[in-house]
């Protein structure tokens, strides 16, 4: 972190209240409420336009979430075009157990892309409300985070380098993004989990084989299946961590899908092409505090959580609505309690949502672990959701992000 | 494994339907059981009868278990003595929780310390129903299992080999009995698990210093306080495993327990002589099936569950009453279908216990284990106990051990 001037050919120089990095979820979510609020900002990105509008990501999206979208004039084509999901199936023992979510809670799942979330929150900043948002930039750098921010980086086509300083910036630019690191060694905590796990995640051009979310617990390991379209299908199968795409074979994936996703009386699978095979190793991690100096970290920037629950998004939008809410209340009204509060009242729910993902993931991948203790009380975690009302309503609540109090 | 014609010095032979090997509790209920239905058994046990009836053990029932005493005519002390719970109290980060168990579930805890039950039980199996039942037996031995079983053991007095020919023989004898070695290697499955702490046990010549069970959650380790008497109170530190009791000085313990304990609002605790240091390393192990040959294991000598969660004595009973009741129904009818059935109708419950003794573990001394990601998934597995009815209602069935179906 080098203070802007400090560069030798005299770069540009703006001035805004807000420089946001990154525009996924979490960081258009946040230039949204601050462009409604009328308070000066930019968003950079390094991707295209396109580019992030087409990225295949996670396409869960809790009630909660929906609503705050909703509040924030941002869901008009969500609610229009979202599945709204109340139930899923798991499957072992070669059994079927169908998990009414929505009956136990009252709640529901909405499915929606995150490319659509993306391009609507997009269109709604940069065409509709007029944000300044910059794709392709190239070597963003913070500067002077304690006392003058400043957040500069190279124009594409130029070459030449730009400088924004700012009061403040929202880093949401997600696990592998540079406003995380731009925080000195040991000045935040990073807390770290490894699941020892992969998933093979792959699409198929095939009708989904179930009106549901199926999740198969098997020896073998993992499998799950979710409806994209009525013409594609997303699968996954656990496998090692690190392992080779390529060693599985058309054959070898579609086997292990009816081996692990078999059960009596269950439709056979609808085999079809396979067109994205990608190997995610499952890891987690939480940045405490989610601030340092005048720079507030929101979604994947923050904390990582595997896709083992859907959770990921969730939380950005969570800790959107936080940090866009309190940058407009700051800037509109002088009021610091929503900036003095943000790192504790994300990590609430993200350190909730970490904990339901490593139950989730136990009760998935302890089958498969080799470890026979292991496997015995990961089996009984998935049989009491199907003999204790009190459990299943428990875990609906959590798979749902339902839960009260945050 | 030997067959008991090949000792040397030809043994007193006896014939029973079954030898029933440790008067704990699992070994005298099922002694009761079939005494209650004529059937010829006889029980063995290499400690005194004293000792039995003053080793300080558990003193958790749970009401099921409680109902299914009284079913079998062994709860008349227990009903009129044991004490009635209805809520714990956790204290983490400087404040107290109260936990209201019997609000949530309409059901209670019984507390009644387990060397009153074994003095209860004996009373019954050998006073009352004239059981035969034989202590400070030496070196017992189990035969051929598979074929025509027995028990052979040395007289303590005499020195002499007694053999016992029997249909059936109840393994009763605990983690560290002789029964479940009789097993030949590769015949049952034992999966184990190792907690990585342990607690130290102590005794304090103290009044209790709450009038409910307490539990301390702290960065230092776990804390707990349960009222024996009103001159008595049961603490537990955590502890490394393998930690030297005498390490631990007077002053050490209550400093470290006012730490541990400690929160706003609390009356302090009142000190006392300790008058037992124990270290307990946490560990637990599962042996699947629970049967081999003529040998059916019940109790601990079947599977171990830490004291986190005050499980052990009440699989204990669950084994007895189903292994009771089918030693029974096979000797008076000839109905083989609880014999068949009791490995796993036991391990479904054992396993259950098991899966939320690690649960309860994660809560306790995830705080304390030095990592980070733990410690904040534990916390928040704690803090929605507080602000989930679902989760706190799910989490008191399984603490009461009153969840519907095994």
């Amino acid at each position: 972190m080098t203070h802007p001037s400090s560069h030798t050919n005299s770069p540009s120089q703006e001035r805004r209240t807000v420089v946001v990095v990154g525009a996924g979820p979490a960081g258009l979510t946040v230039g949204n409420i601050l462009r409604a609020a009328d308070v000066d900002c930019v968003v950079l990105e390094t991707e295209s336009r396109r580019f992030i509008e087409t990225r295949p990501r996670a396409g869960v999206i809790e009630e909660w979430a929906v609503r705050g979208l909703r509040q924030r004039g941002l869901a008009d084509s969500l609610t229009a075009r979202a599945q709204v999901h109340s139930a899923c199936e798991f499957r072992f023992g070669g059994e079927r157990f169908r998990f009414d979510y929505s009956e136990l809670t009252d709640h529901h799942h909405y499915v929606y892309p995150q490319p659509l979330l993306v391009t609507d929150l997009v269109r709604e900043y940069a065409d509709v409300r007029g944000g300044d948002i910059r794709f392709g930039v190239r070597d963003v750098t913070l500067h002077d985070l304690e006392s003058d921010p400043a957040v500069s980086y190279l124009d594409p086509t130029t070459g030449e380098r730009h400088v924004l300083h700012c009061e403040f910036v929202a880093g949401c630019d997600g696990a592998r993004g540079v406003t995380r690191d731009a925080i000195p060694d040991g000045r935040v905590r990073i807390a770290r989990q490894d699941h020892g796990i992969a998933w093979l995640a792959l699409l198929a051009e095939a009708p989904p084989s179930s009106d549901c979310v199926l999740f198969g617990v098997h020896p073998n390991g993992f499998a799950g299946h979710m409806a994209r379209s009525p013409e594609v299908t997303r699968y996954y199968l656990q496998c090692p961590p690190g392992d080779d795409p390529e060693s599985w074979s058309h054959d070898r994936v579609w086997g292990e899908l009816r081996e692990r996703l078999g059960a009596a009386g269950a439709p056979p699978l609808t085999e079809g092409r396979l067109t994205e095979k990608r190997v995610l190793d499952m890891h987690d991690y939480v940045v405490e505090p989610m601030v340092f100096g005048r720079l507030f970290l929101a979604g994947d920037a923050g904390h990582l959580t595997a896709p083992i629950a859907a959770k990921g998004m969730n939380l950005a939008l969570h800790d959107a609505f936080l940090l866009g809410d309190a940058l407009a209340a700051h800037a509109t009204k002088g009021d610091d309690t929503g900036l003095e509060g943000y790192s504790h009242a994300c990590l609430r729910r993200v350190w909730d949502y970490q904990e339901f993902s490593h139950f989730l993931s136990g009760i998935y991948h302890g089958t498969a672990s080799g470890d026979p203790f292991l496997a015995g009380t990961s089996l009984a975690r998935l049989r009491r959701l199907f003999t204790s009302r009190a459990a299943a309503t428990a875990f609906a609540e959590q798979y749902l992000g339902a839960a009260a109090a945050f």
